[in-house]
């Protein structure tokens, strides 16, 4: 095709974005190298700078740019509260609540079989050794309640509550503001069950 | 949100890519920060590499690594023909029907009034240089045939047709294997307008 090979790797390299594939690879390419080189200087700077300083909170396993998170160093949070949260997106979720005090640990991930990520891919030991320091009161387990999110949620707190640990999980049911009518009968049939009763 | 700087600025930078919005840019950023080191390593080399080593072929206008691609340099090409498109993939699709063997002027663009680029910003003066060389006989025009590319196709045309050249446009109609049904009202009309005498 007559492709310089400089812009054959960055179309082969820009394909490590998830989600893209060689179509929208060759098109970004031509586009930063057309249009947007002062982009694609910045993302290439961006990417090294990264790189160079990102790296896993040793407490909770976010992204951090120092050993210990600013949320894990706060004084103001609940060290007996502990949150498990797929994502720092999800712990960013928590956090708009504004309804929780305590710290969280990220998985960075869940149990996928599919993906051929098991409990084992998931470094669980740094959680394990979290929860039996004797701060720790509660594990709230905040996955998702996708097939893999509440698989990772029943491996969590089935290895928690044998260590003796008190584990919770965050509810499901009806949205704040959802119609019975437009609810899927799977999530309306787990909101009965998990009725509560009304104060008279 | 507590997101560390450098993991910020990545997030940024990746919506310099074309479609990708802050979505996605923080899924990209976290996936590459989580997963895919290596992928993100060799996606900052690439890029310095092709900032570095690519520019525009002073004959043709599209991306290469010398000062004239290796298709201008080539003596089994007709010079007479040039065959102008909008984009190197255009040009590669030309180059894969096998059924042209001249030159090509890649405009890297196209009138797009909306976008702010008029015939101004296409840098026409070395195409215009280039068809009064003396060399060119034949200007085939091969814009897409979307608004914007036959905007493009007229406005070429006429520059190319004041200054004496021959120009033609490459011919509309319904696609090969294309079934009438199947083909727009607009599509059809145009078949018609410009249908051909067959030989007897
Ligand atoms: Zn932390
Ligand atoms: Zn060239």
């Amino acid at each position: 095709m007559n492709t310089p090979s400089s812009l054959e790797s960055l179309i082969e390299a820009l394909r490590c974005l998830p989600g893209v594939g060689p179509k929208s690879a060759q098109r970004m390419a031509y586009h930063l190298m057309q249009h947007g080189r002062p982009g694609a200087q910045r993302l290439a700077d961006a990417l090294q700078l990264a790189l160079a300083a990102l790296r896993h909170c040793q407490r909770c396993n976010t992204f951090t740019e120092s050993e210990t998170c600013v949320r894990c160093l706060s004084s103001k949070r609940d060290a007996s509260l502990l949150c498990v949260v797929e994502t720092p997106v999800d712990m960013n979720m928590m956090e708009q609540t504004h309804a929780y005090s305590g710290l969280y640990y990220v998985l960075m991930g869940r149990v996928s079989p599919l993906d051929g990520i098991g409990p084992g891919e998931l470094h669980l030991d740094r959680l394990l050794a979290r929860c039996g320091d004797g701060v720790v009161r509660e594990v709230i387990i905040a996955t998702n309640f996708t097939n893999e999110g509440e698989a990772t949620a029943h491996y969590l707190s089935e290895m928690l509550r044998s260590r003796g640990v008190s584990v919770s999980r965050i509810a499901r049911g009806v949205p704040v503001g959802g119609e019975l009518e437009y609810v899927d009968a799977g999530t309306l049939a787990q909101a009965l069950r998990e009725r509560r009763p009304v104060a008279g």
